[in-house]
Protein backbone atom coordinates (compact mmCIF):
# COMPACT_ATOMS: atom_id res chain seq x y z
CA UNK A 1 0.00 0.00 0.00
CA UNK A 2 1.96 2.98 -0.88
CA UNK A 3 0.10 5.43 0.53
CA UNK A 4 1.10 3.92 3.76
CA UNK A 5 4.65 3.41 3.31
CA UNK A 6 5.09 6.94 2.35
CA UNK A 7 3.46 7.78 5.51
CA UNK A 8 5.87 5.54 7.42
CA UNK A 9 8.88 7.06 5.27
CA UNK A 10 7.96 10.64 6.28
CA UNK A 11 6.72 9.97 9.78
CA UNK A 12 8.42 6.56 11.26
CA UNK A 13 11.05 7.18 13.45
CA UNK A 14 13.62 4.61 13.74
CA UNK A 15 14.68 4.16 17.24
CA UNK A 16 17.44 1.42 18.95
CA UNK A 17 17.81 -2.13 18.25
CA UNK A 18 15.32 -2.22 15.50
CA UNK A 19 12.39 -0.32 16.56
CA UNK A 20 10.05 1.51 14.44
CA UNK A 21 7.41 3.89 16.17
CA UNK A 22 4.83 5.17 14.19
CA UNK A 23 3.00 6.77 17.02
CA UNK A 24 2.29 9.91 15.35
CA UNK A 25 -0.41 8.18 12.62
CA UNK A 26 -0.94 4.48 14.39
CA UNK A 27 0.10 3.71 17.63
CA UNK A 28 -1.27 7.01 19.74
CA UNK A 29 -1.68 9.59 17.27
CA UNK A 30 -4.28 7.97 14.95
CA UNK A 31 -4.48 9.31 11.19
CA UNK A 32 -8.46 8.62 10.20
CA UNK A 33 -8.16 9.12 6.93
CA UNK A 34 -5.05 6.66 6.62
CA UNK A 35 -6.58 4.19 8.87
CA UNK A 36 -9.95 4.33 6.49
CA UNK A 37 -8.12 3.92 3.39
CA UNK A 38 -6.70 1.11 5.44
CA UNK A 39 -10.12 -0.43 5.86
CA UNK A 40 -10.70 -0.53 2.23
CA UNK A 41 -7.28 -2.18 1.51
CA UNK A 42 -8.14 -5.08 3.57
CA UNK A 43 -11.77 -4.93 2.55
CA UNK A 44 -10.87 -5.09 -1.19
CA UNK A 45 -8.13 -7.81 -0.05
CA UNK A 46 -11.06 -9.94 1.81
CA UNK A 47 -14.45 -9.06 0.26
CA UNK A 48 -15.15 -12.13 -1.47
CA UNK A 49 -14.27 -14.87 1.76
CA UNK A 50 -17.13 -14.59 3.77
CA UNK A 51 -15.84 -12.91 6.32
CA UNK A 52 -18.01 -12.72 9.30
CA UNK A 53 -16.15 -11.38 11.81
CA UNK A 54 -13.00 -9.26 12.52
CA UNK A 55 -10.63 -9.97 15.55
CA UNK A 56 -7.86 -7.62 16.95
CA UNK A 57 -6.20 -6.84 20.19
CA UNK A 58 -6.09 -3.59 21.93
CA UNK A 59 -5.12 -0.88 21.63
CA UNK A 60 -3.33 -0.23 18.37
CA UNK A 61 -5.31 -2.33 16.31
CA UNK A 62 -8.23 -0.92 17.23
CA UNK A 63 -8.90 1.72 14.97
CA UNK A 64 -7.63 -0.55 11.59
CA UNK A 65 -9.47 -2.69 12.58
CA UNK A 66 -12.88 -0.65 13.75
CA UNK A 67 -12.69 0.73 9.62
CA UNK A 68 -12.08 -2.72 8.22
CA UNK A 69 -14.81 -3.97 9.94
CA UNK A 70 -16.79 -1.13 8.66
CA UNK A 71 -15.82 -1.92 4.82
CA UNK A 72 -16.06 -5.35 5.41
CA UNK A 73 -19.54 -4.36 6.86
CA UNK A 74 -19.17 -6.96 9.99
CA UNK A 75 -18.35 -6.70 13.77
CA UNK A 76 -15.08 -6.26 15.61
CA UNK A 77 -13.97 -7.65 18.68
CA UNK A 78 -11.14 -6.39 20.36
CA UNK A 79 -9.25 -9.15 22.70
CA UNK A 80 -8.52 -7.35 26.16
CA UNK A 81 -5.05 -7.82 27.72
CA UNK A 82 -5.12 -8.90 31.30
CA UNK A 83 -4.71 -5.19 33.12
CA UNK A 84 -8.30 -3.91 31.57
CA UNK A 85 -10.24 -7.71 32.30
CA UNK A 86 -13.50 -6.29 34.00
CA UNK A 87 -15.63 -9.49 31.92
CA UNK A 88 -15.00 -11.93 34.60
CA UNK A 89 -16.99 -15.01 33.03
CA UNK A 90 -17.83 -16.52 29.80
CA UNK A 91 -14.25 -15.69 28.68
CA UNK A 92 -11.39 -17.49 26.11
CA UNK A 93 -8.17 -16.73 27.35
CA UNK A 94 -4.52 -17.45 25.80
CA UNK A 95 -1.22 -16.66 26.97
CA UNK A 96 1.07 -13.99 24.83
CA UNK A 97 4.86 -13.58 25.66
CA UNK A 98 5.70 -10.29 24.78
CA UNK A 99 9.85 -9.99 23.43
CA UNK A 100 9.68 -6.28 23.74
CA UNK A 101 8.68 -5.99 27.13
CA UNK A 102 9.86 -9.76 28.31
CA UNK A 103 6.22 -10.58 29.70
CA UNK A 104 3.46 -12.82 29.54
CA UNK A 105 0.17 -11.73 29.28
CA UNK A 106 -2.98 -13.48 29.37
CA UNK A 107 -5.21 -11.99 26.50
CA UNK A 108 -9.25 -12.57 26.54
CA UNK A 109 -12.56 -12.56 24.18
CA UNK A 110 -15.86 -13.16 25.11
CA UNK A 111 -17.40 -16.48 24.11
CA UNK A 112 -20.39 -14.95 23.40
CA UNK A 113 -19.52 -13.32 20.43
CA UNK A 114 -17.38 -16.01 18.56
CA UNK A 115 -18.57 -19.33 17.50
CA UNK A 116 -18.17 -22.07 15.36
CA UNK A 117 -20.39 -20.31 12.25
CA UNK A 118 -17.92 -17.19 12.36
CA UNK A 119 -15.01 -17.39 9.29
CA UNK A 120 -12.51 -14.54 11.31
CA UNK A 121 -10.42 -12.01 9.59
CA UNK A 122 -7.58 -11.40 12.30
CA UNK A 123 -6.20 -7.48 11.92
CA UNK A 124 -3.41 -5.86 14.31
CA UNK A 125 -1.09 -3.15 13.99
CA UNK A 126 2.50 -5.20 13.89
CA UNK A 127 3.82 -8.64 12.85
CA UNK A 128 7.18 -9.21 14.64
CA UNK A 129 7.38 -12.21 16.07
CA UNK A 130 3.77 -13.76 15.70
CA UNK A 131 3.25 -14.27 18.88
CA UNK A 132 -0.21 -11.47 19.38
CA UNK A 133 -1.23 -12.92 16.13
CA UNK A 134 -0.97 -16.79 17.12
CA UNK A 135 -2.63 -15.47 20.83
CA UNK A 136 -5.93 -14.30 18.40
CA UNK A 137 -5.68 -17.23 16.43
CA UNK A 138 -6.00 -19.80 19.43
CA UNK A 139 -8.98 -17.74 20.85
CA UNK A 140 -10.71 -18.08 17.78
CA UNK A 141 -10.12 -21.77 17.60
CA UNK A 142 -11.23 -22.39 21.06
CA UNK A 143 -14.52 -21.03 20.17
CA UNK A 144 -14.39 -23.39 16.80
CA UNK A 145 -14.16 -20.42 14.52
CA UNK A 146 -12.48 -20.67 11.34
CA UNK A 147 -9.51 -17.73 10.73
CA UNK A 148 -9.52 -17.16 7.23
CA UNK A 149 -6.39 -14.99 7.13
CA UNK A 150 -4.42 -13.11 9.56
CA UNK A 151 -3.93 -9.18 8.22
CA UNK A 152 -0.99 -6.81 9.08
CA UNK A 153 -0.37 -3.20 8.69
CA UNK A 154 3.09 -2.90 9.27
CA UNK A 155 4.98 -6.24 8.72
CA UNK A 156 9.16 -6.51 10.48
CA UNK A 157 9.35 -8.83 7.65
CA UNK A 158 12.91 -9.42 9.00
CA UNK A 159 11.50 -11.16 12.28
CA UNK A 160 10.04 -14.81 12.10
CA UNK A 161 6.09 -13.78 12.92
CA UNK A 162 5.25 -14.75 8.95
CA UNK A 163 7.14 -17.69 8.66
CA UNK A 164 5.72 -19.36 12.13
CA UNK A 165 2.07 -18.40 10.61
CA UNK A 166 2.66 -19.83 7.40
CA UNK A 167 4.18 -22.70 8.89
CA UNK A 168 1.05 -23.54 10.58
CA UNK A 169 -0.65 -23.10 7.37
CA UNK A 170 -2.46 -19.23 7.81
CA UNK A 171 -2.65 -16.65 5.45
CA UNK A 172 -0.64 -13.25 6.25
CA UNK A 173 -1.75 -10.19 4.58
CA UNK A 174 0.43 -7.07 5.35
CA UNK A 175 0.29 -3.88 4.15
CA UNK A 176 3.90 -2.93 4.29
CA UNK A 177 6.50 -5.00 4.59
CA UNK A 178 9.80 -3.81 6.19
CA UNK A 179 12.95 -5.46 5.12
CA UNK A 180 15.41 -3.43 7.22
CA UNK A 181 15.44 -1.06 9.70
CA UNK A 182 19.23 -0.80 9.59
CA UNK A 183 21.25 2.41 9.78
CA UNK A 184 18.09 4.42 10.79
CA UNK A 185 16.92 3.82 7.28
CA UNK A 186 14.02 1.92 6.34
CA UNK A 187 13.88 -0.39 3.71
CA UNK A 188 10.76 -2.15 2.68
CA UNK A 189 10.29 -5.97 0.81
CA UNK A 190 10.41 -5.59 -2.93
CA UNK A 191 7.01 -6.89 -4.43
CA UNK B 1 -29.28 9.86 19.21
CA UNK B 2 -32.61 8.02 18.75
CA UNK B 3 -30.17 4.92 17.39
CA UNK B 4 -28.03 4.47 20.18
CA UNK B 5 -30.94 4.93 22.82
CA UNK B 6 -32.46 1.82 20.99
CA UNK B 7 -29.00 -0.04 20.57
CA UNK B 8 -28.51 -0.21 23.98
CA UNK B 9 -32.24 -0.29 24.92
CA UNK B 10 -32.09 -4.07 22.76
CA UNK B 11 -28.81 -5.27 23.69
CA UNK B 12 -27.92 -3.29 26.88
CA UNK B 13 -27.49 -5.62 29.77
CA UNK B 14 -28.19 -4.20 33.09
CA UNK B 15 -26.07 -6.12 35.98
CA UNK B 16 -25.92 -5.43 39.95
CA UNK B 17 -24.83 -2.62 41.42
CA UNK B 18 -25.96 -0.04 38.21
CA UNK B 19 -23.76 -1.34 35.65
CA UNK B 20 -24.72 -0.77 31.96
CA UNK B 21 -22.94 -3.71 29.84
CA UNK B 22 -22.62 -2.43 26.18
CA UNK B 23 -19.72 -4.78 25.42
CA UNK B 24 -21.74 -6.17 21.99
CA UNK B 25 -21.63 -3.39 20.44
CA UNK B 26 -19.27 -0.32 22.59
CA UNK B 27 -17.04 -2.18 24.76
CA UNK B 28 -15.45 -5.45 23.60
CA UNK B 29 -17.75 -6.34 20.46
CA UNK B 30 -17.86 -3.16 18.43
CA UNK B 31 -20.66 -2.31 15.59
CA UNK B 32 -18.83 -0.01 12.98
CA UNK B 33 -21.54 1.00 12.00
CA UNK B 34 -22.95 2.26 14.79
CA UNK B 35 -19.41 3.71 15.41
CA UNK B 36 -19.43 5.64 12.10
CA UNK B 37 -22.84 7.34 12.42
CA UNK B 38 -21.65 7.91 16.61
CA UNK B 39 -18.79 9.56 14.81
CA UNK B 40 -20.61 11.63 12.08
CA UNK B 41 -23.37 12.43 15.43
CA UNK B 42 -20.22 14.38 17.18
CA UNK B 43 -18.96 16.16 13.72
CA UNK B 44 -22.34 17.30 13.49
CA UNK B 45 -22.52 19.08 16.46
CA UNK B 46 -18.93 20.25 16.47
CA UNK B 47 -18.08 20.80 12.70
CA UNK B 48 -18.24 24.83 13.32
CA UNK B 49 -15.81 24.82 16.46
CA UNK B 50 -12.43 24.98 14.85
CA UNK B 51 -11.63 21.37 16.27
CA UNK B 52 -8.53 20.32 15.71
CA UNK B 53 -7.88 17.30 17.63
CA UNK B 54 -9.82 15.00 19.35
CA UNK B 55 -8.63 12.95 22.23
CA UNK B 56 -9.73 9.73 23.70
CA UNK B 57 -8.47 7.36 26.07
CA UNK B 58 -7.63 3.51 25.62
CA UNK B 59 -9.35 1.18 25.17
CA UNK B 60 -13.12 1.60 24.44
CA UNK B 61 -12.58 4.95 23.34
CA UNK B 62 -10.73 4.45 20.10
CA UNK B 63 -13.47 3.43 18.06
CA UNK B 64 -15.64 6.33 18.47
CA UNK B 65 -13.06 8.76 18.76
CA UNK B 66 -11.54 7.51 15.66
CA UNK B 67 -14.78 8.01 13.31
CA UNK B 68 -15.60 11.31 14.94
CA UNK B 69 -12.15 12.15 13.78
CA UNK B 70 -12.73 11.33 10.17
CA UNK B 71 -15.86 12.91 10.58
CA UNK B 72 -14.14 16.20 11.48
CA UNK B 73 -10.96 15.61 9.54
CA UNK B 74 -8.45 16.02 12.28
CA UNK B 75 -6.03 13.52 14.39
CA UNK B 76 -7.37 11.43 16.91
CA UNK B 77 -4.87 10.81 19.84
CA UNK B 78 -5.83 8.03 22.57
CA UNK B 79 -4.10 8.65 25.77
CA UNK B 80 -2.51 5.59 27.00
CA UNK B 81 -3.24 4.02 30.59
CA UNK B 82 0.43 2.62 32.90
CA UNK B 83 0.65 -0.71 31.80
CA UNK B 84 0.90 -0.21 28.35
CA UNK B 85 3.05 2.99 28.34
CA UNK B 86 6.02 2.23 26.41
CA UNK B 87 6.86 5.89 25.16
CA UNK B 88 9.60 6.71 27.93
CA UNK B 89 10.06 10.18 27.32
CA UNK B 90 8.24 13.45 26.44
CA UNK B 91 5.03 12.58 28.32
CA UNK B 92 2.43 14.38 29.98
CA UNK B 93 0.90 12.65 32.69
CA UNK B 94 -2.15 12.60 35.16
CA UNK B 95 -3.96 10.40 37.87
CA UNK B 96 -7.15 8.71 36.91
CA UNK B 97 -9.04 6.73 39.77
CA UNK B 98 -11.50 4.65 39.00
CA UNK B 99 -14.41 3.98 41.26
CA UNK B 100 -15.06 0.79 39.78
CA UNK B 101 -11.83 -0.58 40.11
CA UNK B 102 -11.05 1.64 43.37
CA UNK B 103 -7.52 1.85 41.94
CA UNK B 104 -5.26 5.05 40.63
CA UNK B 105 -4.25 4.61 37.28
CA UNK B 106 -1.63 6.97 35.58
CA UNK B 107 -2.96 8.47 31.99
CA UNK B 108 -0.30 9.35 29.45
CA UNK B 109 0.20 11.59 25.98
CA UNK B 110 3.41 12.20 24.18
CA UNK B 111 3.71 15.93 24.39
CA UNK B 112 4.52 15.82 20.74
CA UNK B 113 1.29 15.66 19.87
CA UNK B 114 -0.84 18.59 21.64
CA UNK B 115 0.29 22.09 22.09
CA UNK B 116 -0.88 25.14 22.66
CA UNK B 117 -2.78 25.80 19.50
CA UNK B 118 -4.69 23.44 19.87
CA UNK B 119 -8.40 23.47 20.07
CA UNK B 120 -9.62 20.03 21.93
CA UNK B 121 -12.57 18.14 21.87
CA UNK B 122 -12.46 15.30 24.12
CA UNK B 123 -14.12 12.08 23.47
CA UNK B 124 -15.01 9.10 25.95
CA UNK B 125 -17.56 6.26 25.73
CA UNK B 126 -18.90 6.70 29.30
CA UNK B 127 -19.39 9.52 31.64
CA UNK B 128 -20.03 8.63 35.46
CA UNK B 129 -18.08 9.81 38.43
CA UNK B 130 -16.07 12.06 35.55
CA UNK B 131 -12.84 11.35 36.33
CA UNK B 132 -11.27 9.97 33.01
CA UNK B 133 -12.84 12.96 31.54
CA UNK B 134 -10.92 15.55 34.02
CA UNK B 135 -7.38 13.25 33.57
CA UNK B 136 -8.14 13.41 29.81
CA UNK B 137 -8.69 17.96 30.46
CA UNK B 138 -5.35 18.17 32.84
CA UNK B 139 -3.44 16.33 30.35
CA UNK B 140 -4.54 19.11 27.79
CA UNK B 141 -4.24 21.77 29.95
CA UNK B 142 -0.79 20.55 30.55
CA UNK B 143 -0.07 21.30 26.94
CA UNK B 144 -1.47 24.76 26.70
CA UNK B 145 -4.21 23.41 24.71
CA UNK B 146 -7.61 24.44 25.08
CA UNK B 147 -10.77 21.78 25.85
CA UNK B 148 -13.29 23.34 23.34
CA UNK B 149 -16.42 20.27 24.88
CA UNK B 150 -16.50 16.92 26.72
CA UNK B 151 -18.10 14.27 24.12
CA UNK B 152 -19.68 11.37 25.63
CA UNK B 153 -21.22 8.52 24.08
CA UNK B 154 -23.28 7.35 26.96
CA UNK B 155 -24.05 9.30 30.32
CA UNK B 156 -25.00 7.90 33.39
CA UNK B 157 -26.54 11.22 34.05
CA UNK B 158 -27.58 9.83 37.81
CA UNK B 159 -23.73 9.84 38.74
CA UNK B 160 -22.16 12.91 39.36
CA UNK B 161 -19.77 13.55 36.14
CA UNK B 162 -21.82 16.15 34.09
CA UNK B 163 -22.05 18.07 37.56
CA UNK B 164 -18.35 18.16 37.95
CA UNK B 165 -17.46 18.98 34.57
CA UNK B 166 -19.84 21.61 34.04
CA UNK B 167 -18.71 22.87 37.66
CA UNK B 168 -15.65 23.76 36.28
CA UNK B 169 -17.22 25.39 33.34
CA UNK B 170 -17.12 22.42 30.87
CA UNK B 171 -19.76 21.76 28.14
CA UNK B 172 -20.48 18.10 27.84
CA UNK B 173 -22.43 16.70 25.13
CA UNK B 174 -23.79 13.07 25.77
CA UNK B 175 -25.16 11.40 22.75
CA UNK B 176 -27.35 9.28 25.25
CA UNK B 177 -28.28 10.40 28.43
CA UNK B 178 -29.26 7.09 31.08
CA UNK B 179 -31.75 8.59 34.02
CA UNK B 180 -31.65 4.99 35.87
CA UNK B 181 -31.15 1.62 35.54
CA UNK B 182 -33.18 0.44 38.56
CA UNK B 183 -35.05 -2.64 38.61
CA UNK B 184 -32.80 -3.93 35.58
CA UNK B 185 -34.69 -1.51 33.26
CA UNK B 186 -32.78 1.23 31.24
CA UNK B 187 -34.84 4.90 31.01
CA UNK B 188 -33.22 7.34 29.48
CA UNK B 189 -33.56 11.44 30.50
CA UNK B 190 -36.19 12.95 28.77
CA UNK B 191 -35.17 15.80 26.66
Amino acid sequence: MKQLMDRIKQDGRVLKENVLKVDSFLTHQVDPELMSDIGKEFAKQYQHRNITKVVTIESSGIAPAAFAGLALGVPVIFARKQKSLTMNQELLTAEVYSFTKQETNTIAISERFLNSEDNVLVIDDFLANGQAALGLIELCQQAGAHVEAIGIVIEKAFQTGRKLLEDKGFEVYSLARIQSLENNHVSFVED
